[in-house]
């Protein structure tokens, strides 16, 4: 167990969260973030309890958001970490529904993929935190919501328990067929947050004016190399150019001015049950590695979180 | 020689456009506008000369633009054509600088490439009507201009009589670092003409929130099929991801309401010297169809016609 220096507070570790854009920091390379160094514990962000607190403003007890990443205490700056305040819901929705990803959903929705009413938008990994709160905010705005999903049991939950129009598995021999019959007006949201062949199928749907709010590409996380031809780039550029699509690469650090406005109206859609939220828990720091495979493979069936005894 | 009906002006064609769109309207299969009809004219817009109307508001001698195709002479309804007014310019600079290529790359480059003082902004086919235009308004408003062309002498061009900082020949075999080299900070607008290796070479050099208007891929617009692999669409995804960047496609058509501001602004550049305009003419119509082949090459210098005599 580390030692809360000055400033610092010791924090024991409750709750991690578990997300696909951790594999990307296991690249080496430049990208968004600096890669996971080796030695370092694999990141994270956590629900944490402070055990000891060497700076006034917090005290014991209290809980906190800390990103220690993979351990069961740490010692951190007081400056890095933020009060834990989820109101009437359980304390570790603070990563999900009521966090980065819920601030993710609502940020690549309303303001990049601009959805009107009677748009149809299309959203995959449709049970995760990100996939399940863009297409019930969709819904909440009066727009066709079409999910796609691994599996029929998801799917299911995705219509019968989000209320999704439809949602279609991309397991489906006929996927591209399926989809394209799910959205007899076409595609004018694509929030992407998988690339891969759910991309491809939804390309000739697309709109005149699309939006493609690009949030991830969970697909392609795993590529040791580049996937063999036929070369598609010259299908997505003529269909960008043709409909006048606009696609739009965001990384959630920028939009942290919309968390006052997100908070506000996530958590009153949460109040008046027009939002549902399902996680998907593992107890105990060993089998975060499973934890984490399980969520590239599309395993998990709601937002994926490690809990600590 | 047709006849004009009530309401008609019969034309003689004198100087008829050929630009690269004309190969997307050869190919079946739908797009932004209905590819051409078997037995009808190649597309293209002319500047004609009324040589017998029926319309009062037109008079026998007078200049006017309209979308003739390749054919000597044309009967029109007056309400399809409108009036040619270049000013001290040539008639024919209405068929580029002062026209849909002009109008093309200053709505491209400054509604949606926003580029600003000191931003990289890179652009291919520099010395055709489009790329030059964009680069020299991107001179004119203080950002620094890498063009890309095909061979020396279009590249010496760009550099001492359009003002570009740079030029780069994409023939060249060590064409990706040369680009590299020319962008030492990077590009924050990549003004897309062309598609193919030229897209390939810039997309590592694409900075944070940078700005890709779409206008063309004349590179693909010959393929009969998609290129072999590998599958570059990962890179071009992650590209957007990481680096947020935005794509926005665009047809000329949506936006004739920028046309008042354009012949203001581009009609004050080319009367001040800061904008240089030059045209490829052939002869006759019988060399339009090895125009436009010249065109799809890269052979051209400068906006290509065919002059009717």
């Amino acid at each position: 167990m580390p030692e809360a220096r000055a400033g610092e507070l010791l924090l024991r570790v409750r709750e991690i969260s578990v997300d696909p854009y951790v594999r990307g920091r296991m690249n080496e390379g430049p990208s968004y973030a600096p890669p996971i160094a080796l030695g370092e514990p694999v990141c994270g962000e956590a629900v944490c309890e402070v055990i000891e607190s060497k700076d006034p403003r917090y005290r014991s007890g209290q809980l906190v958001l800390a990103g220690t990443g993979w351990q069961e205490y740490a010692a951190l700056p007081s400056s890095s970490v933020r009060p834990c305040d989820t109101g009437k819901s359980p304390r570790s929705w603070a990563l999900g529904v009521l966090g980065m990803p819920g601030l993710t959903a609502y940020v690549g929705l309303l303001d990049i993929g601009r959805p009107l009413p009677s748009d149809t938008v299309v959203v995959a990994a449709a049970t995760g935190p990100v996939g399940a709160t863009v297409g019930q905010i969709a819904k909440i705005r009066g727009c066709r919501v079409v999910g796609v999903a691994g599996g029929a049991d998801k799917c299911r939950h995705a219509v019968q328990v989000l209320g999704f129009d439809a949602c279609v598995d991309h397991r489906s021999e006929n996927f591209g067929a399926e989809l394209a019959k799910a959205c007899p007006a076409g595609i004018d949201v694509y929030f992407e947050n998988v690339g891969g062949q759910v991309l491809y199928a939804v390309i000739p749907l697309l709109n005149r004016e699309a939006r493609v709010p690009v949030c991830g590409v969970i697909a392609w996380y795993n590529l040791a190399q580049l996937p063999p031809g036929p070369d598609m780039t010259p299908v997505l550029m003529r269909t960008i150019l043709v409909q006048r699509v606009q696609m739009k690469g965001f990384i959630i650090f920028d939009h942290a001015d919309r968390e006052p406005d997100f908070r506000r109206d996530v958590g009153a859609w949460l109040a008046e049950g027009r939002i549902r939220y399902v996680e998907d828990a593992v107890e105990g720091l060993q089998r975060a590695p499973d934890a984490l495979r399980s969520v590239l493979r599309g395993e998990n069936f709601g937002k994926m979180i490690v809990r600590l005894p």
